[in-house]
């Protein structure tokens, strides 16, 4: 999506460990008009599944999957976190490795939210190497639902993530695909849409 | 708002301890539509004020603000939660305490983001004791910022932060104010809107 890309370009920084900052528009300043375009962006892209539920992780991916959800007149729901978490019949769970972090985390969604019926597009802000969105699909299949799509506005696509997702077969729609950050210079493989 | 109203009659649920669970479409299950006629009752009532950011804090506020930031056609952003933060000089920073988690946590924006300029609609879920509210009030204040006005989607009216917000001379629009949850029952008093 060339004005994501053109976007990153502008106002992205390239940190120290291939950090990519883009705090001022995507995950903390969210841009909405900009999250409208990728919105229309993933409906002309997906609009042949039989979506019914727009899903994310707390909190980057919210705003994003409210305006997905918005476009396709279904609701949105999203994973809570948990640093401990107890085992309970009422949610699924499943846990993930923040490499960011440097410990791991429950992620939890309640079972009255998400059942066998749904239809899920999953969406957020970033794929790197992928443990967070792994967690989101291990929830989405406790429920026994099906995943009609992944959309994500920014993927590493020299970490191992993008291709482990692809590799499982799912339908994954990478708005902007960062091939290199090497000597602090963004560099783009062509993007999914 | 009579919407959110009777849509908190039909699946809020009163637990012990004065709770209103409205995690099936509120703060987890996120219902977009209803959550668009709450941004157009709060555009209806700001509308005249040159609101130029809409801000909340993570996680529960954030797809409010991304639909109320899009009919006013300005950025949404949101502060984030911390267990500890140093101090730095890139982010305005301020201290919660938590009712519901009996622990003090750290919220901060970064400087970037919110400036002098800056005319701030605040957002959220709920407002009770109202200590996550003044931690953002603080926020918008440190960075000399203005508060055009405070849009809460439910306020319980019977705990003391509707009342100290009120006090302070804020322009607080509820849209639902529960005035008791005695005996698991859900009285309203009128809202703002």
């Amino acid at each position: 999506m060339k004005k994501l890309e053109e976007r990153i370009l502008a106002d992205g920084r390239v940190l120290p460990g291939n950090i990519l900052l883009v705090d001022s528009f995507l995950n903390q300043g969210l841009d909405i008009e900009l999250f409208e375009a990728m919105a229309e962006t993933w409906y002309r892209y997906f609009e042949n599944e039989p979506i019914s539920k727009v899903m994310t992780i707390e909190a980057s991916g919210i705003a994003i999957a409210a305006l997905v959800a918005r476009i396709f007149s279904v609701p949105a729901l999203f994973a809570k976190k948990y640093d401990t978490l107890n085992l309970t019949s009422d949610r699924h769970q499943s846990n993930v490795y923040s490499y960011t972090k440097k410990k791991e985390y429950s992620i939890a969604i309640s079972k009255r939210l998400l059942t066998e019926d749904d239809h899920v597009l999953i969406v957020d802000d970033f794929l790197a190497n992928g443990c967070a969105l792994r967690g989101l699909i291990d929830l989405v299949e406790s429920a026994q639902a099906s995943i009609a799509g992944i959309g994500i506005a920014i993927e590493k696509s020299f970490q191992e993530g993008p291709a482990l997702i692809r590799a499982g077969g799912y339908n994954l729609c990478s708005l902007a695909k960062i091939a290199s950050l090497e000597n602090g210079e963004i560099t783009f493989a062509p993007a999914d849409a």
